[in-house]
């Protein structure tokens, strides 16, 4: 007697659900069973959505943003965006937070990484020359280096500050201190070191 | 200045992730960045089994279950088993569970849900006429009824059993009692006192 088991299209679907990241064997299960359940509806528009994201999605050739079809990304192609501030992050991803915070008004430039010698990520991995160019053809332009405040993105952030020093630009980084609503029980050491050497004059 | 945000392929990625149930925003965004950021091939792999999946998967004709074009499942398809015995189920997603405890040799039926006034489900949406035609075709055989042990479960399993009295078969339930490895700490009221009721002797 054999096991009863689901089909092997079910099998081959939970396998593939199963793959993606944080989903387990079960949560992959319960994911095919309610595609199966619910309709071809969401399954098929969930497969052409997939199919069409990952074929015309492609990295916006100034700053490496995602953008669509090989073209320039939404911020790039802004002519009312400051184009005399560009503001570094590690990953395209870190854009969309500093969009949403609504505070900033000039272009991105994605390094795609951070420099990790631990995982084999080197300098010349990350977009650091294409940077250098930008820089060369916006001449007085402000440079923000907003990298991760771990020793990873210190490091990156050393760097970057280096090969800028000769270059017509100023150089600024995030500030370091409390965030914002924390109390002081939150804070570890060095957030609330950071946040007193970096302390404010109010008067 | 419009705000930077993914082009409209991936937004459309993110909104279709995100009707999966128990996948929020953050987590429909965070899948749809990780089948950006890892290749083609994940993306395709899913969404060609997402598409294989729901055209070929159909409905056991026999028992409910799922099975492959149109076919029977597995387990109506394989002689070995024994055929004079019929485990019912509330779903086709019950079927596994008693598959891999291992001890059950028979035959399923999968009712399509179980008798729950409050949600609109009455008998006549189940599958009972087809469960009373097997019962008919294969006389002296045992019913199972394998349906969960809350008010609507006990209900289906009145109820069937009621409809099962005339027909030439046997009506056995799942026995009620302590999970396996569970301390009497644990247990609630209701599952003690059934445990207590179905006591076993054992001299």
């Amino acid at each position: 007697m054999k096991a009863q088991d689901y089909p092997p299209a079910v099998l081959e679907l939970i396998s593939q659900l199963k793959r993606m990241p944080g989903t387990g064997r079960r949560s992959a299960e319960r994911l095919a069973l309610w595609f199966l359940q619910h309709g071809k509806g969401d399954a098929s528009a969930l497969a052409a959505a997939l199919t069409q994201a990952v074929e015309t999605t492609t990295t916006c050739p100034e700053c490496g943003f995602f953008s669509a079809q090989g073209e320039k990304c939404t911020a790039c192609s802004d002519p009312t965006r400051d184009a005399q501030l560009i503001c570094v992050v590690e990953q395209a991803t870190d854009v969309l937070p500093i969009e949403r915070c609504g505070f900033f008004r000039g272009l991105y430039h994605c390094l795609g990484g951070r420099i990790s010698p631990l995982d084999g990520v080197m300098p010349e991995d990350l977009r650091i020359p294409e940077l250098l160019e930008r820089v060369k053809a916006a001449p007085g332009c402000e440079i923000i280096l907003a990298v991760g405040s771990d020793v990873e993105g210190e490091a990156t952030a050393l760097y970057l500050a280096e090969q800028l020093a000769a270059l017509p630009c100023r150089v600024s980084r995030l500030a370091q201190g409390m965030p914002a609503g924390a109390g002081l029980g939150q804070a570890d050491a060095i957030t609330l070191m950071r946040a007193l050497q970096g302390r404010i004059n109010m008067t």
